[in-house]
Order: structure tokens, then sequence, then C-alpha cells
């Protein structure tokens, strides 16, 4: 036999995975990677301020910073709730750590954002990231020079210090420098930005560009929407493997404790109910629970019919009006609509699919196939494969146009935005949304709303052209008077 | 203000991640993850057979286990290179452990696939997974039951055993219970079955059906494509991290040797010049080296012109015999042509594309705006997200299908196939390829390759046709003889 290869097993870090498959989490080249950086720093920045209630004051620069080499450093700031400072390290050196591992509506979700920004900048610049912050009511104020160790994945704490705050600031500064191609990446980071702005008409968000150039959407609104806050797993969403979390990760003494304690939506009627169907007395304490117990309390659970929904405190929609705001900004249309559809659930998560369109104005002209789509998740615009999305699929195979008195190519823009505590993402790139059954029927509910209200404007607008033109007829006939 | 959210932070595990966010690895729901674990247990087993120089024998059964719930036990059972007893729990209870982590041509990458799906079992079943084992020479076979600690990603051994074997067998069995929908995944399942025959003609394989099904492909050629074998890194691949790693996982005293060692393409000459343009001096000790000395050597390494292109050892291409095999068993057309193009190399690694083409005979209507696509990407065929893949890409926007003769729909197949050291999938669930410039451009060739040929085919035949119909016509003339 010839030459064969010998296998060589190995362990790998979480760090050194996705440094190694990058460009699954979106940084595959030095274009997509600056814009990968600038969203991964504004989204940690607007999660650290809207979702707490505080208007967002977000700053960005991109400098170039070297002479010869395409090498940039990014730096956003902005006035949000900060980080302890012994949490630094970690939030920014350690892959698979984050504050959003809850049930609760965020844009981050992976725990993995900064820190493949991190590492971008480790490997192709070499140049640690540095991190100032402080939280609300803290006298001093923190900063961070510091490094993965890719093989541990572990921090390294190149340089650390604080001093005294003199005026009551609150928020973090984060400064990357990586290797980046501004000019391919420009045209994208430009629309990431406005997008962003369309639907945060509540936040200042100013950037100063490696050309000099100066963008800033000024904060239009003076409402925040409501924060979402964290919830306890709906008996919809559950599984073996987290029903055996929940239990190892608190003390419930009873069955019946476990659930109305440990999950939404059960009390003790409900608890009852459910321990009577899975044949499990409700006293029974806790690790006592065989293994085909768990089971039949998971099937249980999962099937339960008249349970209340899952809860919606933890998501937090933009409105109508904020989508009505945004798309006036943006397209001036001659007609603008918007609705939130109400809550719905999948898989224990709740969602609400929100919609808008805007015709006429400055809308630009569609494709010869669909309308111009602009995509939101969790308030994050997608910008890259709406060839994949969810959206797309609906636009293109559940909708007739037709019906609506719409054919392409038309100044049509549609906005669709899907919150929920988890958005089923293709990828960890967060660029598009998996067809989930329950999702793509909200979508086309939603789509149908706002059809339905712009064929009413175009069938109205098109019986007044008719008046019109019959009027201009009639006035042929009727003698001027001079 | 209003009540705000408190941040919970925390770090979780590879294990944790990969099962919060199973979807993004393909274990969306019962459907898809039936089909994923029978994909996941098959590529395993190929990988050990033919990469090996074994000619696979590959026996998959998915039999129902419960006579209410949907419980499907997957078992698929290989004569391949087997699996130390050591390792065998690392191996199906870590997440991110794997022997593929090497440059060099494999099915698997990413050290989740088989881990992904005892996750999957342990959620909805609560089953551990059943493996049972022997290397080729070993005296004994292995068995192991073992389940995933989620929290701290690693192996829980539920059994284990040995015994004696009595006859020479080796190989692995890996059987895993899950939730399943068969019924929606069944078409699924036989489309990967049948276009994982297509490119591995040298295998047996067998399928067991819950329907009491047998599908069989039984082996058509004798002739195993050469093992791909591991190659060391290529200049062109290199940045600051991956130097570093080398440097610290090695004794290197000089940079020179370094250079030599470390790196395919780099003799002593080469090494000199390098270092010349990097201004290092050949002696001096790895250890000594700066941070902008490193940075330096990076960007020179990266940039040099004149050296040997990725090697091709650790690369297995299908070849053009296989494929016009695969293609004539399915599609038994009236055309067919196959080609593999020259060796490539994108960021230091090395790739090739091959394509096949069919035309008539069985092969059946293509949509109306593009063939029939068949997609591989290490003799994996690639069933999801046909709309964001790079093939699809090249199809629609860089191919001019007029100057073909082809016009849609039309009775035309095409086969693409990529091979390298490492795949750009999108995501981990390995199901599209990335738009990358290099090879993007190489299968616009490959395909303007084949399709030339089916050109110079269609002419020929329009040209016969035209000559049949004139001789027609012209027979209307000639007296009848009686
Ligand atoms: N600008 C910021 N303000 C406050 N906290 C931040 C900021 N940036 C990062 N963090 C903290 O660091 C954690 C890790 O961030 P990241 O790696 O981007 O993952 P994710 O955003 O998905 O949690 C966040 O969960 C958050 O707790
Ligand atoms: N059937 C098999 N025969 C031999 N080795 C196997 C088999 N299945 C799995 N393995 C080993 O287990 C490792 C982990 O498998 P997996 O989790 O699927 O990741 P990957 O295939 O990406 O490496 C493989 O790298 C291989 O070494
Ligand atoms: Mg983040
Ligand atoms: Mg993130
Ligand atoms: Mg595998």
């Amino acid at each position: 036999m010839s030459e064969t290869p010998v296998e060589k097993y190995r362990a790998i870090s979480p760090a050194e995975f996705f440094y190694k498959y990058r460009e699954i989490a979106g940084f595959s080249n030095p274009a997509r990677a600056i814009y990968q950086t600038v969203r991964e720093l504004v989204e940690n920045a607007l999660d650290a301020t809207d979702a707490h209630g505080i208007m967002p004051d977000i700053k960005i620069s991109i400098r170039k910073v070297d002479e010869i080499q395409e090498f940039y450093r990014i730096t956003v700031e902005d006035n949000g709730i900060g980080i302890p400072p012994d949490v630094v390290p970690d939030a920014f050196g350690r892959v698979l750590f984050s504050s959003k591992y809850v049930l609760r509506q965020t844009r981050g979700m992976y725990g993995l954002g900064v820190k493949m920004a991190v590492l971008y900048g480790q490997m192709t610049t070499g140049r640690p990231v540095e991190v100032i912050t402080s939280k609300p009511g803290f006298k001093r104020i923190y900063y961070f020079k510091l490094r993965i160790d890719v093989n541990r994945n572990e921090p390294v704490i190149i340089e650390r210090g604080s001093w005294r705050k003199n005026r009551e600031w609150h928020g973090t500064i984060v400064s990357i420098t990586i290797e980046g191609d501004w000019g391919r990446a420009k045209p994208k980071i430009k629309e990431y930005l406005f997008k962003t702005a369309i639907v945060t008409p509540y936040a200042n968000i100013v950037a100063l560009t490696p050309d000099d150039e100066i963008i800033y959407y000024p904060r239009i609104i003076d409402k925040i929407p409501r924060p979402p806050l964290e919830v306890k797993p709906h008996p919809h969403g559950v599984d073996l493997e987290l029903l055996k979390q929940i239990i190892s990760s608190h003390n419930y003494t009873s069955v019946e404790e476990l659930l109305i304690k440990g999950f939404q939506s059960i009390g003790e009627a409900t608890a009852k109910s459910i321990l009577q169907q899975a044949g499990i007395d409700p006293g029974k304490p806790v690790s006592e629970l065989s293994d085909n117990e768990l089971l039949s309390l998971v099937n249980t659970l999962k099937s339960m019919k008249d349970i209340r929904a899952p809860s919606i405190k933890a998501i937090s929609p933009l409105g109508s009006d904020v989508i009505i705001a945004g798309l006036k900004r943006v397209f001036q249309p001659e007609f603008v609509y918007a609705v939130s559809r109400r809550p719905q659930a999948y898989q224990g998560h709740p969602f609400i699919v929100e919609a808008g369109i805007a015709y006429g104005g400055k809308t630009p002209m569609s494709d010869d196939d669909k309308p111009i789509i602009l995509r939101y998740a969790n308030k994050i615009p997608l910008l890259y494969d709406e060839g994949s999305d969810v959206t797309t699929m609906v636009v293109k195979e559940d909708i007739s146009w037709d019906h609506y008195m719409v054919s392409f190519p038309a100044p049509i823009a549609i906005l669709v935005h899907v919150c929920s505590t988890k958005i089923p993402f293709k990828g960890v790139g967060k660029e598009s949304i998996a067809d989930v059954p329950e999702v793509r029927k909200e979508i086309k509910l939603v789509l149908m709303d706002v059809l339905r209200e712009l064929k009413k404007y175009l069938s109205k607008k098109a019986k007044e052209e008719e008046l019109k033109k019959r009027a201009e007829h009639l006035a042929k006939y009727i003698p001027e008077v001079a």
C-alpha cells in the first residue's frame, strides 16, 4: 500500500476554533473584517445603552494608522452601562463569554463578536485591544490593554490602570487595530450606519472615516423603546438537557417547585395538571426523578395546550412610529405605513414581526422581481445573504404582488423586523434568518397587512387620476371666460 | 427610571454553545437532525476508509425504536481504520476534538459533527451514543456507551468493555438514538445517499430505512483515489498568530530553521532571500525576534512572488473518470464530459475545481433559469442553501449560456466539485461555499471548459439534423422504386 496519513488527535479551544474558522463569523477578508468590526462594536454599544433605558450617544472613528500598511484603528465610544473592571478581561479576551446568554432580546447573543475583532487584530497587526470603561455611580475609570491567548482561550493583560472620574461619565471606549480594506468596505459600512439609524432614531450616531468624512445621524425622536427584561424558560422550549441544567443549577426540593419556580407561565394549578398528566407525584424530590420520568415531564411540558404564551417582557419591538419615522427620513415617500403584529411563539421563544412600507417620493426603483427589502433582526440591519433569508423567500414565493396592484420594478421599499429572545440566524455572522415555519407565516401576514393599505392608497390614487383626467377632458368643452 | 435588566456575565463551554445554537450546525428540527446525523456518521465512515486507501463498505441502518414517540436509532458501520480506545471518549464526547485539524483534505474539519448528533440524541431521547471499534492489527474490539457533560464539555463514560477478535475485522460502528421526523427527512436522506454514491463509485453503500426499504449502491469501479497526505503551512497562508503558534510548538533555534522546517515550499535559498527582504539575520534565535520583526516576516512570507505553489499532496480530486461514471450511472445522458482543472491556491491553500456535464438521455428538464446543479466540496454533496453558493452565483451571473447554444429549461445537469485543504464553507453546517474570488474564477473557467465541449456536440448534432432534414426533403423528389 502507498503512504497513508497518520491521525493526530487534538482538542482545540473555542478561541482556536473561531480563529481557524473566522470566516463563519464574518471575518473572511480585510474588507469584511473592517465592516464586521464596526458592526460588533456598534452593536455592543447599543446593547449597553438602549437595552438599559439610556438614549444612545455613539461615536465611531476609523483611522488609518500606518503609512504603508492598511492598518486601521477602529474606536467606538458609548454612554452605556460600562463593564465592571473584574469582568473586562473575560468580556474582551475569552471567546464564549457574555452577559447575553439569557432569555432577553439583545443584539449580541453568541458571546463572540468583539473577541473575533480582537483575534483578527492580533493576527493581522499584532496590536492588543484597548478598553476604557466606567459604570454609572463608579468613582473611577478603568483602563485595559489585552490580547487573547488562543491556545488557552484566556485573556492576557498587557497593561491596566485606573483614575478618578472628575465628571459624571459612564460608558465604554473600545479600540481595535486591524488590517482592513477601507476602499472596499466603505459602501457597506455606510449602508450599515444608515440602516442602523433608520431603526434607532432615538440615538445620536456620529462616525469619522479614514477619508476625514463625518457621517452624522442626529437623534430625531425622544422616545426610547421599553428595555427588555430577562424571563425564565417557557415550557414549550424545554428539552431533556435544559431540564437537567435547570435542576442542577437550583436547589428545588419538589418537582412542583421545580415547575413553578423554574419556568414561566406555570402556576400551582398548571403544575398539578402537568404532573398528573406526566404521572409524577407533585411532592417527589427532584433528585429522585428517573430518566423516564424526566422524559415524560419534558414531553408533557412541550405539548401542553392551554398554557400561557411566552412572556413578551423579554422582547422590545420598534413600534410603528419608529418604523414610519425611519422610512420617512430616508425615502420621503408619498405613501408610508407600518404595523407591529401581535406576539407569537416558536420553540418556546416569543417573537414579534413588524413591517413598514414606503412608496414613491424618493424611494428608488426596485429590481424587476422584488421590492427593495430592508431586513432587521433584534434591531440589527442584515446586509449580506439576502438570497437565503426567510423574508426574501416570503417576498418571492408567498405573496401575490399582482393582487396588490404591484408590478416590478416599482418605487417600493419594505422593512421587516423580527425580534425575539432568540433569532434563528443561519450562522454566527448574523446575516440571514432561517426558514422557521412560525416566523415565515408571520412575515407573510405582516406583509399582507401593509400591502392591503398600499393597495387602498394605489386604487384611491388611480381613481383620483381618473377623475382628474375626466375633469380636464370636460374642461375643454367649457367656454373660457375672458 | 423603569425596571432595567441586570447583566449576568458567564462563560460557556463549546458543548453548551453548540447545544444552545445547534441550528447553525444543521440541527434545527427533527427532520434536519435525522438527515444531519446520517450525514455526519457517513462522512466520518468515508474519511476513515477512502482517505486511508481502504475501499469503503458502509452499512447504514435507521430504525424506529419507540412505539409512540418518533425515536430513531441510527447506526453506521464502516471497515475503516478504527479509533484507539483511549481516544474514543474524546472523539465522541468532547466538542472541538478531531484528527482533522491538519492541512489535509477530509470531509470533516470542525471536530463537531458526531458530537452534535450525540448532543441532539441526549436532549431529545436521553440515550447515550454507542461505539464499537477496532484498528487493523489490534487483537481486541472495544465497546463504549457515553454521553457528554455539556457544562464541562467532557465525555461521561456509562459503560465500556472489550473482547478478543475472532476474525480480522477492523472499523467502527456508531449508534445514536434521536428524535427524528423520518417522513420529512426521507427524500433528503435518499438524495444525500444517491449524490454520495455518484462521487464514490468505489464504495459499497447499503442502507436499511424505517420503511424496511433497502437502498443499495454497489461498488462499480475498483480504483480508489490516492489518499491525501498532511502538509506544512504554505508561506502565503501565514499570519502573526499562526507564526507564533508554529514557533511555540517547535524547538527551532534559528529563524532560518523555522522557515525551512516550519513551512512547505521553502528551501535554503528561498529562506535566505526571505530573511534578507525582511531585514532579519538568518542565524537570529527564534526567541529573540521582536514583534516588529515577526510582523515584517509575515508580510514578506505572505507576499513572496516566486515561491512554489502549495503542495497538492494534501488534496485528492475525483478525476474525470469518476465524474463521468457517476453522471452516466444517474442520467444515462446522450452527451457527457468532465474535466479537472490544474491546482490553484487561495490564502495558502491548494484547491482543485472539477466539473462534469450531462445532456439529454434521462437528464430531467432543468428550471427555467439554470441547469440542474450537483454541488460537491471535498467529496461531500451539498444539498441546502443552493441560492447562496458560489457555484450558483457563477451559473447565474458569470456564464453567457446563449454563447453555448443553451437556453433554459434544458435537459442539462452540471456537477461541480471543489477540493482543498480548507473549503471556505459559509457555516459549520457545511451547506454552501463562500464567494472567494480565486475559487469563483476557477469555477467559471471549469464550466467554460465543459460547456465548450457541449457546444461542439450541440452544433454537430444540429448540423446532422439539418443534413438529415435535407436528405428527407430530397427523398420526396426521388421516385419510389416499387
Ligand atoms: N460597549 C460595551 N458596554 C458594555 N458591555 C460590553 C460592551 N462591549 C462588550 N460588553 C460586554 O462584553 C460581552 C461580550 O461581548 P461580545 O463578545 O461582543 O459578545 P455578545 O455581544 O454576543 O455578548 C457582552 O455580553 C457585554 O456584557
Ligand atoms: N467512523 C470513524 N472511524 C474512525 N474515526 C472516527 C470515526 N468517527 C469519528 N472518528 C474520529 O472522531 C473525530 C471526531 O469526529 P467529528 O466530531 O465528526 O469531527 P470531524 O469529523 O470534523 O473531525 C474524527 O476526527 C475522527 O478522528
Ligand atoms: Mg457583541
Ligand atoms: Mg456576539
Ligand atoms: Mg465528522
